[in-house]
């Protein structure tokens, strides 16, 4: 049996790997466009920042690992074609040119998700930061840069810009949305900005970028309102998923543009199977397909492909977008849906917000937290929760996720035998705290 | 309508204040023994090792505050007698001498635990550390310590030997029992105890206390196998519930010693109830009642009893003993049943342990973290977890105790959504990875 893989990161590595385990004695092949296999993205704004050196340290698994362990790895070496009826596909190496194929009985579409190019006069003048070489080359020019613009709010971005500030360099950070982090109601999101500001970040929102343009070494940003002129240009402008190859093979597509797969991460195409941030994933919520691009459901999905590919039978139930940032002073945290997103979806919901202290009071080191949760209105289920703290929030999101995938009330959520220590918590956690003020608290 | 609540802490004030803030217009009555209402007793040990002054910070509530709020607060008297039949109580008010009776219509028995006395020769040189004053008075003993000697290897045991080291005090911990941390697994206690000996804590285990006796200034702690000199003995033998007052009044106590009460916190006896360390309380996994002292269960339990006293209709489903406590480097966290509970109990379990990290491997800070999973043999629906970690065990503590209390199997802990951040996790959260190496993980 043969398996060919798109991709060597989180999802096409996890997926290869699971199957080799299962099955030494088949062929993986595993096609990577980059140098690097299973790297950690996340990582890059803290090598930028000086918090991480060498770079190789962000190298979760390198070629030559993963060829130990009988991974037939391809790196440099791009898919340019899939041929679904006669099970091959066409490649072409990036380090000598030459152009093959490679029969398979089944594939792992796992090619992750490559960065938004809106069409911006100038935007080549930019720095992405996606790809490892991306972010080297960005890192080259940093060592020379005093000021810096940063085009996107996300967390990336907010990263990003928290790394600049780190390097001493100077920021301007610009959205064209009203807030930072879309993830956030608004009232968390002013947390999050504040804090930049506090670091020197100078946040323009509702300032969407128009152009940029060379003068010299430098660059001018233009935006309706504005113009910066910088040494550097971040753009953080958000990512979609790289289902073109895909597309042009036949397989189909959903409305988010990533792959269409069931729960077991297989294309309606027998044996083919996508995984990662090309692939769509069930949303818990929602109630929907949608499209997530972090790494913990790559690689929860990359072991579910892998296990089906091997012949188990495994089922990736969904997500609900739990994720975490450290932005400034603050693990910022989010889960489920936010309030905005519950009034776009149309659903009656009911909201709680409260500031409590991340230590009982008298314990040294004791910080601000504020947690958020929405719950709906007809079932008191919790359906969303939002966390901005000093410390604890990644931790604590996590209560609620698990709260949100096994659909407890706020009244259930209270009884929950958390845990208390002074170090660690006031004695009631300020997740309960929040949800003893909603209905049925 | 006249309420009174014997015992003014925890369960106590929260069963007082939630039915004052309910009727304001009804007599509440909260007799107290000490001079404090609303104290933190998990704080003494920070107190006496120098890290939280002065002591009062460790009040959440005065009697002052509580008599602002409507409630009549007779602190420093002591009921000494319940006449159920007559709805009324006996009390003595220590600060005058004088005696009196106090009628109610309904009643909260919240008189908490107080320490456990073998009947050992010379036990009364030792140092109690239950209450405010039993604390403070030995806070102003140790001020003129070289040398100690704790007896207990439980948390609170654990907790003062640090603080002793803390203030450069040479400690002898001495504990009955093979391992330190009786409500862990052995392989998990010696990871603390490990910690324990690294910052200069002499650990002596399998040492029962014989005897202490007074020599001139110092004491001499004798156990079959070894005599200690110190200049002050620390008792930490647990605790148990007290609940003779209710047992002379007619109350029922189960087979723990504490007093028997439904899920509304209320005992065979109409508009008679009971909260906190010297109730009963369900446990969720073990089936059975059971009684724990700790400050979570005292502020669910004194909730459900003045919602319930006030007219109201809660119910505490129950707790799962969700513990954490700091113990030098580490943050030591327990809930459900550990393996050897599991065994005496006649439960078919299978476990894993899992070493790990508390952030990604390259993200500055990144420290050990040992997590075991303990699992029904039959349904794999997780019953228990224990963790030992840098960082970031008491929240995910918390996330095993809502996969406990939620019914989630090996394979659902998986699937869940939980964040990832290179700050505060490895992609795969340790919980998650402990998980997989359960049947149906």
């Amino acid at each position: 049996m043969r398996l060919v893989v798109i991709g060597g990161d989180a999802a096409g590595a996890t997926a290869a790997s699971t199957v080799k385990r299962t099955h030494p004695d088949w062929d993986v092949v595993m096609f990577e466009k980059g140098a690097w296999t299973s790297y950690s993205a996340c990582g890059f704004p803290y090598a930028l920042g000086g918090l991480v050196t060498p770079w190789e340290k962000l190298l979760a698994r390198s070629p030559e690992e993963h060829r130990k362990r009988g991974i037939d790895v391809r790196s440099e070496t791009e898919v340019t074609a899939i041929d679904i009826n006669a099970r091959r596909v066409g490649y072409r190496d990036h380090k000598t040119g030459k152009e093959g194929e490679e029969p398979f009985d089944r594939l792992v579409y796992a090619t992750g998700a490559g960065e938004a190019r809106p069409p911006i006069p100038g935007l080549e003048h930019g720095h992405f930061v996606q790809t490892p070489s991306q972010a080297k080359r960005l890192g080259e020019v940093l060592d020379h840069a005093q000021h810096a613009v940063v085009v996107g709010g996300g967390y990336i971005g907010l990263e990003m810009a928290e790394s600049l500030r780190r390097r001493n360099i100077a920021c301007v950070l610009i959205d064209s949305a009203p807030q930072v982090m879309l993830t956030l109601d608004s009232d968390m999101a002013k947390l999050v900005q504040e804090a930049l500001v506090g670091i020197g970040v100078h946040v323009l929102l509702e300032h969407s970028l128009g152009s940029i343009e060379r003068d010299g070494d430098r660059f001018r940003v233009t935006t309706p309102n504005e113009i910066v002129d910088t040494d550097v240009v971040v753009l953080a402008m958000g990512s979609k998923p790289r289902s073109a190859l895909a597309r042009e093979a036949g397989l189909a597509l959903g409305d988010t543009g990533a792959v269409k797969v069931d729960h077991g991460m297989q294309t309606p195409m027998e044996g083919i199977y996508a995984a990662g941030d090309c692939a769509e994933v069930w949303h818990l919520v929602k109630e929907r397909w949608v499209n997530i691009h972090l790494g913990t459901v790559a690689n929860k999905t990359g072991r579910v492909a892998g296990i089906n590919v091997a012949g188990g039978s495994a089922r990736f139930p969904g997500a609900i977008g739990t994720a975490v940032s450290k932005i400034c002073q603050y693990e910022v945290a989010r889960t489920g849906i936010t309030e905005r997103e519950a009034k776009a979806l149309g659903r009656d919901v009911v909201v709680a917000t409260i500031e409590s202290m991340t230590r009982t009071h008298y314990y040294p080191g004791a910080g601000p937290i504020t947690v958020k949760l929405v719950a709906d209105a007809v079932t008191n289920k919790i359906v969303g929760g939002q966390i901005v703290g000093t410390e604890g929030a990644a931790k604590r999101i996590d209560v609620i996720a698990t709260a949100i995938t096994t659909g407890l009330t706020a009244g259930e959520l209270i009884d929950l035998d958390l845990s208390y220590a002074p170090p660690y918590s006031p004695v009631w956690d300020p997740v309960q705290i929040a949800a003893r003020q909603l209905p049925g608290g």
